[in-house]
């Protein structure tokens, strides 16, 4: 990084010099801290081997430490969160109190020697770290650390959303997430999308997607009022009105001053006297008004007292402000969070969540699938590639299909089906004796056990379902020629059901407002959305993907709770 | 993309093949879509012209259109977002109604084969498009079109916030903001840094970073109710009496039958009784007892019955939980949005906007002060990589200067000094006869104008000033040993001035409990944020980057409104 410019796509090539590292027998320390990554150790095809007889200072938290010889030396097992592997680290008593180091929990820099393990161990280390010195120590009392050696359950962690992120679970999950992320944006920066960051705050509503939270300020001046009102009471009508005789009275002085034909001073004073008392009773009268509760108008709230002077929610939904951005830039994509004030407890809801979402412009159905697939299976990919180490964690602790699912999908051409189709192989099944919750009819919703029947019993793949009824999407879909179904897609995987949902968007001015009214929606609040289509209007695509059903769906984990850092649910906002 | 996992990597390097594509004749289409993007064509390094003959199809919106030679033909300058430059389009009169292709806005997709203009005409365009079909055209009407081809002003273009991405400026911006936030990304995953996704909706305040928007589901339950307390109006004090009667009554009624010994069946139908009158007695009572307005307890607004079950915030700032996942997982990022309620009005503050907060484990000042810089330079550098055709329009419409700004800042190390050395300027700056605003003295906050005279006037580079008094600090910041100053930074740039705020963060439990207590700020609501000191505490640091401050320092551009696709600020939330 010198004077002159480097061109960023070394840069690019030289995040994964995994191989150049192995060859190299020096290792790298991380670049804003004076200690090496643990993974720059043991991430080498190597294990880490090569690398021995270097003197390296190491940081991480003690997953779990022991002393032995009698205390002449501790084994402590220390990572770092660069991988989910921990180093072996090795302390001589008279190097330090070996009693502070061996709690789970503790924190630890030391400087060491990198030495190969004794032979004949049966160890798997390939390589361990012979401390020399003990650098920095935050220590731990096991007895008061909420999340002890000892296994606590998935539900039992979410009471600790500060401390779990120090599990094995939790961790590589994270770095999961990361790795879906990031191949998230490389994939549309690499295809030519830009990023939009659509608003959060909205005064719009994504039609149909759920309740919406309210977000206000009016609460809190409210409260502000009250408080001032109960200190300092607001004038009685009594008071109103003995200002409203001052009033009286002044201009009553004035009027007998000018009728003496009194001096100009005694006149201006008196009319400043009269000026004085009207200021006085407009703001008593003002003040009178004053009334605890919410500002209302006409039995409303007043929103116009609100900070945006009109009522505003969370985004529900980036597409609609995505698409003003698709028609003029062409392919853009927004990923941020979105929310939902319904009160589901479930296991696949969340109140706070995270959702891609590309809009495609010149792209009609058929690409729109073509993207939603290339983007699914370029995340399996870039698992499978940077983040193996943590799948292997996932499928031995949690679900033993998960690579297998991932390389599934990364390599099966996805199943296309229209939803006419779906229903009749559904309808098929219940004739042959299958046993639905839901009824299964043309006309209906999909439910997720009808989703998880096609994708992991009927096909054994992942499969797009498309053209669907009109009657169950939204007003912006795009009117199939037949006038019955919607130019819609659904990506269905197996273990999660629903992906991703899209459409190709009505670019039609007449054919758009003919469907508001025909759902009933009013015109007036969509009026930016169909200036799209009276202005240059352009055919265009896109779809949303829930982002947590990804990770959910990569690391084979059954809560969405436990994908999310912070999750927010009914009744939970821990932090 | 076959069958077998092809290393992401080389995807990567695929990025920008601009030499390549230079040498090849061939031009690719956009991947998801049948049209080619004009980038593609303008873009390489022979502008084009090593494409002429070539049949293609592109797509995009009429900058400018004219008709020549009497009507048999004319010209369109058409621009699909992929870039800032426009393809000339020239459509014969044969071919298509040329009266409805040529007004500004009109979006066209046509065929056409790619020739090089004739010579001698004095032309910029290295090639043109000479269409034989138009296959696609989504008309405008000048005469109501909002933003047609005279050029509007910045302010009025913010009243049409959904069209907007149409014009030059502001695709530009969006372009330049899309490349940053790319680059952000992509710099933090190849340091090793995780992107945590902190949450939006939070019950932690953020100490001193300002005034917080409520979100909450109790306004509308509450308007809920009160409709439908007037629809159907609660019991009186009188209904409730009565249904108390009738409890007596019935326990009257069956005391009677039991101590006449009547039947069991008789005595159950009477107990039955009793208790459907209980039943009712309760729901009468509970239903009197409902009130118009926000529910209460004690005179206070009763936030159990929200919706997360207490008071619920916009976030300000993600780095309190973000730390929670740097002492686990070491060295970690959060970009995303947060928000003040603040009712400024300035050309500087938004309600809404973006942060970029890394925190780095085992990492002191100086290495949070080197991790800011080399990302400062790291997005300067991308940018003069990957948009230097949207730096030009910039520099030509807006801000001469600003290409240079940015190489300055990608070239020159970044000075630093500590706040003391500032004030000692400063004030000598003064003595000499500068004038501030503000007065300068060992313990103010440095104002805007001082920070802007440091890096413009005396230093004409960036600089990163240091460890400040704690008086002007939050009490997260470690404590030098001095006990007067704490290890905060601030990077201040030319144009923009402040543009990164961080610190190495307090990690001693004692020191930081004496702080909150110094500050008079409650322990309880930190307690977790405390706990992260308790056990197996680590040495820390980070910052934090306001995105929009970044975009308006490559831009030049004044506005921060300009900046960010969806501003809001108070009184103003549209779409």
């Amino acid at each position: 990084m010198g004077g002159d410019i480097p061109p960023p796509v070394d840069e690019l090539a030289a995040v994964s010099l995994t191989n150049d590292e192995a060859s190299s027998s020096t290792v790298q320390k991380a670049r804003f801290s004076d200690r090496v990554r643990i993974q720059s150790i043991l991430g080498r095809p190597d294990g880490g081997a090569g690398l021995a007889g270097q003197k390296v200072r190491i940081s991480g938290w003690v997953k779990t430490g022991r002393e032995q010889g009698k205390g002449a030396f501790a084994f402590l097992e220390v990572n770092d969160g660069s991988c989910p592997a921990n180093l072996q680290v090795m302390v001589d008593a008279s190097v330090s109190d070996l009693s502070k180091l061996i709690a789970t929990g503790t924190c630890v820099t030391v400087d060491g020697y990198l030495k190969l393990p004794p032979e004949g161990k049966g160890t798997k280390q390939k390589i361990e770290l012979s401390v020399v010195e003990v650098i920095d120590l935050g220590t731990v009392d096991p007895g008061t650390y909420p999340i002890p050696k000892t296994k606590l359950t998935l539900e039992r962690l979410r009471e600790f959303l500060h401390l779990r992120a120090r599990t094995n679970s939790i961790s590589a999950i994270a770095r999961i997430r990361h790795a879906l992320a990031i191949a998230t944006h490389t994939f549309f920066d690499e295809e030519g999308f830009l990023y939009v960051q659509t608003p959060i705050i909205t005064t719009s509503d994504c039609e149909g997607a759920g309740e919406m939270f309210q977000v206000t300020t009016l609460i809190s001046t409210t409260e502000k009022l009250e408080r001032e009102l109960i200190e300092n009471p607001p004038p009685t009508e009594a008071d109103v009105e003995a200002a409203r005789v001052v009033v009286k009275e002044r201009g009553e002085a004035v009027a007998e001053l000018k009728a003496a034909k009194a001096s100009k001073e005694a006149i201006l004073a008196s009319v400043a006297e009269l000026n004085d008392a009207k200021a006085n009773f407009a703001a008593t009268e003002a003040r009178s008004r004053l009334k605890p509760g919410l500002p209302k108008v006409d039995g409303k709230i007043d929103y116009s007292q609100d900070f945006f002077g009109r009522q505003a929610f969370l985004t529900v939904s980036g597409q609609l402000q995505v698409e003003t951005y698709a028609c003029g830039l062409s392919d853009v994509y927004t990923f941020g969070p979105t929310f939902r004030a319904e009160n589901s407890h479930t296991s696949r809801h969340l109140a706070e969540f995270w959702m891609v979402e590309p809009e495609l412009a010149f792209a009609d159905l058929e690409d729109d699938m073509n993207c939603a697939e290339a983007y699914v299976k370029y995340m399996c990919k870039w698992l499978l590639e940077k983040r193996y180490d943590d799948m292997e964690l996932m499928a031995k602790n949690f679900d033993k299909g998960c690579i297998d699912r991932l390389k599934l999908v990364a390599s099966t051409p996805f199943g296309r089906l229209t939803y006419t189709e779906a229903i009749k192989i559904l309808e098929e099944a219940v004739a042959k004796g299958k046993n639905f919750d839901n009824a299964v009819e043309w006309g209906i919703d999909l439910a997720s056990e009808h989703e998880r029947y096609l994708t992991e019993v009927v096909f054994q793949k992942p499969l797009i379902v498309y053209n669907y009824p009109k009657g169950i999407k939204a007003f912006y879909m795009r009117l199939n020629d037949d006038g019955k179904t919607v130019a819609a897609m659904d990506v269905l995987v197996p273990k999660v059901g629903e992906l991703i949902g899209g459409s190709q968007r009505e670019e039609r001015i007449d054919v758009i407002m003919e469907r508001l009214e025909e759902i009933g929606l009013p015109v007036e609040p969509y009026e930016w959305y169909l200036d799209l289509r009276r202005y240059g209007t352009a055919k265009h695509s896109g779809f949303g993907l829930g982002f947590e059903r990804m990770v959910l769906f990569a690391t084979g984990m059954d809560n969405i709770r436990d994908v999310i850092p912070f999750p927010r649910y009914p009744g939970r906002a821990d932090l």
